[in-house]
C-alpha cells in the first residue's frame, strides 16, 4: 500500500491528465494540425543561437562535478549585482541560491520558512502546484479572492486572510493564468498592510514571466518594496528551457533572520534532494551574462488570440504579461466547457485548477498558425452557446 | 522567524561544513598541494570524450522544452530493457521515471510510499541524508546495526527492527561509506525474512556506485531478488557528473500496487518541485546507449590508500566497491581524530555522520599524486597515537 495522501491527491489531479490524454487521442485521430492545443505553458520559441553557443562552450569545458550546494559563487555574485541594482537593497552572493527551477526555489523557500501549521497566503487565480508545495512542508495555503474585473486581490479579503500564523505570501508576477501584472501601487498597499502586523511576513515572488510583459509594462522589483521579500526566478520561460530546471532564490540583507534564512535555503536545497542546480546550465548562464532574447513575438500572439476571442464576444481580461488568456467560460461549468472545446479540437484548462471555476486558461505560446487554424473551431464553439 | 526544525537541523549539520571551511582555510594558508582532501565523494575522473560529444550533439538539437514528468519515453524504454535483462522480471517504460539524481529518486520514492509515521529501515553505516529524506515525508528512519568485521547487517538486528509499520528498507549498494557490496546471499536472507511478514515491504536500492566494483565483484540485481524492489540510480559517480543531477527510479510489474506506485512516482516528481530530470542529460544518455567508461583506475587508488593505511596498522575493511575507505579512527572519538588529521592537513569525515562513531571516511576519488603526497602526513598522524 503506497502513501494514502499521495494516492488521493494523484487521483484528484488526474482530470487535467485525462485532458492531455484526450488531446493525444484527438491528435492520433484527426492529425496534429487539426488539434488546437492551448493547454500547456511550454514555450514554442526556439532557443537562441547565443544560448546554444554558450551551452556548447560549457560542454567543451567538461566541468560537471559538485559545487557548493548554493551554486557557483561567480554566477551568484552576478545575479546578486543585478538584484541589487533592480531593488536598491544590499544583495550579495550569500543571498542568492541557484535552484532546480522556480519549483525547486519555491519548495526550498517554503521549507526554510514554515513550521507545520503556518499559513501561506496565495492569490486567486493561483498556480495549483502552490497547494502541493505548501503541503510538502505541512503549511496551510490560504487562497485570497480577487476582483474579477482586474484580477487584483481584494484588500478586504487580504486583511481577513492575515492571521498570527501567516508566515508568507506568494505573488506570481506576472500571474499565471490571468496575465495580470501586480503593479507598484499594489505592492505599496500590501507593504502598508504588512507593516501593521507584529510578525514579519515574507513576501515571495514567483517571477518566471518577469521578462514577458507587454505595452511597456514592467514588473516592479519585489525586493524594493519588501524588506522581507524573497525572489524565486526561473529561466524556463524567458530562455525557452523549461525542461532543463534552472532558477534561483534571491534575498536582500534587509530580510528578517537573513543569516539563518540563507543557511536554511542551502540546507533545504541539499536535504530536499535537489542538491544543486544543474552545473552546465549554471555555467551557460554565466556566459550569457546580461543577454536577453527578443520576446516581443508573444505580444503579437496575445493580440491575435485576444482579438479573436473578444471579437466572438468572450469576456476576457487583456493580459499585461505571461502568455496566457483567462476568459470566462461560456457556461458556468468550466469543466463541461473544456469538454465542449475538446469536441471542437480545442484544448484548454478549466479555471477550477487555478481556484477559479467559471474561467478557462489558454496558453498562447504556440505558433501563430495554430491560432489562425483554430479560428473556425472557436467560431463553432461560440455558436454552441448562442442557440 | 524561519522554520524551527530546519534551523536546528542545519545547526546540527554544521560540524561537517565547519570541516570543509577549515579545509579552505588550510588550502589558503599552506597551498592546495599541501592539503590532502579525502572528504568529498566528487569523482576526479574527467568525463569521457564520448560523453562530451553526445552532450554537444544534444545541445545542437536545441530540445529544451517540457516532456512528460516521467521523462522521454524512448530513454525510459531503453533503461527498462536493461533492468528487465538484469533482473529477469518484467520492466517496461511505465516502470521507469527519470529523476533529478539519486537524491531526487529517493525523495519521490519515499514520498510515494510513506504515510506519516511509517518506518524505513536503514543499514549502518548509512548515508546521513537518508535521515533527512525520511523526515521530508514524516517517516521514521530505523537504523540497523552491522557486524563491524564485514559491515553486513546483523540478522537479529534486522528482525528486531521490523514492525507492522515497516514500509521500506534502503540498501546502499555498494555502500557509502564502508565500500561493502551486499551480495546475493544477503539478498536471499533478507527476502526470506520479508516473506514472513504480513505487509509488503518495499526494498529500495540506492545504486550510484553499482559500476564501481573491484576484483570481479558484481552487485546483485535488486529486482531479481525482491518483487517489491525499487531501484534508485544516478549517473553521478559512473559518468563523473554529480553536479548535473540525473538519475532514475525503476520498478518491475511484479511490485505491490504497481500501477498506483508508477503514477505516484510521476506525481511526486512534479509536486515535490523536481518537475522532470534535466532534458539535455536525458538526451545525452539516450545517445550514449550502453556506453560505460573505464572505472578500473579507482581500484588502483583503493589498493594504494588501503596498503598505506593498513601498513601503518590502521584497522580497515577492504572495500569491494564505491570509492571510500572506512577505517576505525585511532582514538575512540572520531571527531577529535578528524581534528588531529586536519592538523596534519588531512581532511576526512567522522563516522558519526554515518551512524558509526569510532570510524572515519576517506574518499579516494582523488589523483594518486594526492595519496602519495599525503603519505608523510599519514605517518605523522599515526605516530601521534603511538606515544
Amino acid at each position: 500500500m503506497i502513501s494514502q495522501a499521495v494516492l488521493e491527491k494523484n487521483r484528484g489531479s488526474s482530470m487535467i491528465r485525462q485532458m492531455f490524454e484526450q488531446g493525444q487521442v484527438l491528435r492520433n485521430k484527426y492529425g496534429a494540425d487539426n488539434v488546437y492545443d492551448f493547454s500547456l505553458g511550454n514555450p514554442d520559441l526556439p532557443v537562441s543561437a547565443q544560448l546554444t553557443a554558450a551551452l556548447i562552450a560549457s560542454a567543451q569545458e567538461g566541468r560537471h562535478g559538485y559545487m557548493n550546494n548554493a551554486g557557483y559563487p561567480e554566477l551568484r555574485a552576478m545575479i546578486a549585482g543585478r538584484e541589487q541594482q533592480r531593488s536598491g537593497r544590499p544583495v550579495t552572493e550569500q543571498g542568492v541560491v541557484m535552484t532546480v527551477g522556480a519549483a525547486g526555489a519555491l519548495n526550498i523557500i517554503l521549507k526554510s520558512l514554515c513550521n507545520p501549521g503556518d499559513e501561506v497566503m496565495i492569490l486567486k487565480p493561483y498556480f495549483s502546484e502552490y497547494l502541493r508545495y505548501c503541503e510538502n512542508c505541512a503549511a496551510t495555503a490560504v487562497p485570497v479572492d480577487c476582483d474579477p474585473d482586474n484580477f487584483l486581490p481584494l484588500t478586504s479579503a487580504m486583511e481577513q486572510a492575515l492571521s498570527p500564523k501567516t508566515k508568507a505570501i506568494i505573488i506570481n508576477n506576472p500571474n499565471n493564468p490571468a496575465g495580470v501584472v501586480y503593479d507598484a501601487a499594489f505592492y505599496e498597499q500590501l507593504a502598508a498592510l504588512l507593516s501593521r502586523l507584529k510578525q514579519p511576513v515574507y513576501v515571495i515572488s514567483d517571477e518566471p514571466y518577469a521578462q514577458i510583459v507587454y505595452d511597456r509594462t514592467t514588473v516592479p522589483s519585489l525586493l524594493r518594496y519588501f524588506p522581507n521579500g524573497i525572489v524565486a526566478y526561473s529561466w524556463s520561460k524567458s530562455l525557452s528551457i523549461p525542461g532543463e530546471r534552472i532558477g534561483y532564490v534571491a534575498v536582500s540583507e534587509d530580510c528578517a533572520d537573513y543569516e539563518d534564512l540563507c543557511q536554511a535555503l542551502v540546507f533545504c536545497n541539499r536535504s530536499l534532494g535537489f542538491v544543486n542546480a544543474p552545473a552546465i546550465w549554471q555555467q551557460t548562464l554565466l556566459k550569457l551574462g546580461d543577454y536577453q532574447p527578443d520576446l516581443t513575438i508573444y505580444q503579437q500572439r496575445r493580440d491575435l488570440l485576444y482579438s479573436l476571442l473578444t471579437g466572438l464576444g468572450w469576456d476576457c481580461y487583456k493580459p499585461e504579461g505571461a502568455f496566457y488568456l483567462f476568459p470566462r467560460s461560456l457556461e458556468a461549468d468550466d469543466q463541461a466547457f473544456a469538454q465542449a472545446a475538446a469536441e471542437e479540437h480545442i484544448l484548454l484548462v478549466p479555471g477550477r485548477g487555478f481556484g477559479m471555476p467559471g474561467y478557462v486558461r489558454l496558453a498562447y505560446c504556440v505558433d501563430e498558425a495554430v491560432i489562425h487554424r483554430a479560428e473556425k473551431a472557436f467560431h463553432r464553439l461560440t455558436e454552441r452557446y448562442r442557440s
